[in-house]
């Protein structure tokens, strides 16, 4: 299986995040990926590919052009007002408030686009997040052209990012742009599966009333987990979507036992969509080692996800998003990997 | 004029707060509502009454009761959480996400029931805040009762907060609470108006469908200052509330020839309202030394805003609000009440 990476990816490089009222040393870093390169190397998961660039035209067609303007103008924004350093939204406009009209003042764009305050934002934030999204869409590319399956190495994360917010790390929901670009390359039906800990809330949102992008997730229950407001399997799409979304919200503690019936239950939903692509949101977080998740996967667990996956017959994309256990990183995503292509 | 003050209020003491993704001092500390108490007694404004307790009753008037509810059990769940110190959410319901069901995980409730970062949460806030709200309904009861005008000293202050969310340093909206109880104590119309440098989102929230209560608010223009997502002039009330809510949003170091205009105009509003109570949301925050604000009203001023108040000839209860130049609060405060009491 071909690897997309590009090392434009870890020019975000946040030293520190807002948690529990707390300023403490930030855990979505660039040797996450590092870990995950390092493993698919000494693994010889197959070749490694550097993304190109696909421009700004498929991102545009999951996010918002006025927050594809804020990202890219921020840090000119941020250093005009006199700022520097990382910078993190305070104020943020929930039920009552107005995202309109857009505030001119940069504490306020920030809340306006986001929704949380543990996600630091940067310099270089913007250009690492295309070129993960560009590993993504690489990777799709690699899938539509043939290839069984393909990884995309993307660093930022992106499922957590909305069609015009930010947060939970991830800023350009490469997922999605991945899914979306594989619909206009003649894809009729995609099935995006999120094994993240944390549910995919922005993949969620961005497909919720759409019947041709089938969005499915395994997280931790929202009641005990961020992202707190989204992920009930109560949800299941809306309009011309309603039931192409299926969430299984899990307990804190679900081993693979647990674990594996949802899986089961979500490969079934996505053969009887008849899905002509998967697109795997892959987080590693549902490690028992993970430092923020609560999960109980061991290493052989993600081998065995692997082959569950593989067992579904389709093209197959895998896009990185979560997952905090350094060390660890890299033999769990490649054991899925590794899983898929045994069989 | 009376004022209504208990040292109570004085129990929540926070000592940091997030701003500009940093922790810095808190801002909004018990020793303004101390330096206005002493200025109340160095220039014998009148009587220092303590509140009476009101109950949960007039609180629940406007508040919903699963927030009132999550703020008095929030120390116990915090503790019982393991979890010490002050508190600070870090994630919102932003629009896409849902605010039911609601969480159960502390972090969860905290950003269920909050809009901004800023504000700490502790073990004595919601005391304290009661007693903020029952100095307010105190102040309530003595104008209902007859006099020309009272003077609730409010801290925390109240305007930010919503019926189901707090933020902007409040938790109970005092001024929305006491307008409440004197329409249920008989008076038919009441305007609220508010002269904080930040808009009173919460207050106009509350009554935004509602013709019987109008409010105004006269404030920094929300494209350039906090809270950002309300407080636009096109903001005119809704429903039955059409017409009920005026906003005179300023530009930052507007001085008091443009200050006073959009007084003047607030008060023809409030008289073809026909308004019977007069509920002045008391920020001080206009003032131009105000280390947070960016209006330049000078002590004189004060004096001028409270004579103007009076002119419109209404029993009138002053809330406090806002105002974080410590040393100037107590000064501005009475000037604006002794310049009401001159007229």
């Amino acid at each position: 299986m071909k690897t997309v990476f590009s090392a434009g990816q870890l020019a975000h490089d946040p030293k520190q995040e807002i948690s529990d009222g707390m300023l403490k040393p930030a855990v979505e870093i660039p040797s996450r990926a590092e870990m995950v390169r390092e493993a698919v190397l000494a693994r010889r998961l197959g070749e490694l590919l550097e993304p190109d660039d696909f421009g700004m035209e498929p991102l545009a067609r999951v996010h918002d052009a006025d927050y594809l303007a804020f990202l890219e103008s921020f840090w000119t924004r941020w250093t005009t007002a006199g700022r520097s350093g990382e910078a993190f939204p305070f104020v943020w406009p929930v039920r009552g408030l107005n995202i309109d009209p857009v505030p001119d003042h940069i504490d306020g764009l920030l809340g306006r686009y986001s929704f949380d305050a543990g996600t630091p934002l940067g310099e270089h934030t913007f250009a690492a997040a295309r070129a993960s999204a560009n590993s993504a869409l690489t990777g799709a590319r690699l899938v539509a052209g043939g290839e069984r399956a393909a990884f995309a190495l993307c660093r930022p994360p992106g499922h957590h990012a909305a069609a015009d917010y930010y947060g939970g790390y991830c800023f350009l929901n490469n997922a999605a742009i991945a899914a979306q670009w594989l619909r206009d390359a003649g894809a009729e039906r995609v099935a995006v599966l999120d094994v993240d800990y944390h549910h995919g809330n922005g993949t969620q949102s961005i497909f919720y009333e759409r019947s041709d992008v089938m969005f499915l997730s395994i997280h931790a229950d929202p009641r005990e987990e961020y992202p707190y407001f989204l992920g009930h399997a109560a949800e299941t799409g809306a309009g011309k979507g309603e039931g192409f979304t299926a969430n299984y919200p899990l307990e804190l503690g679900a081993d693979w036992d647990v674990w594996s019936q949802a899986l089961a239950a979500s490969l079934d939903r996505i053969a009887a969509f008849r899905a002509d692509t998967l697109v795997v949101s892959l987080g590693l977080d549902a490690y028992e080692k993970d430092p923020i998740s609560r999960f109980r996967l061991v290493h052989e667990d993600f081998t065995r996800m692997g082959a569950a996956l593989a067992a579904a017959g389709l093209p197959t994309l895998f896009v990185m998003e979560g997952g905090y256990a350094v060390d660890a990183l890299g033999t769990n995503c490649v054991n899925v990997l590794e899983g898929f292509e045994a069989v």
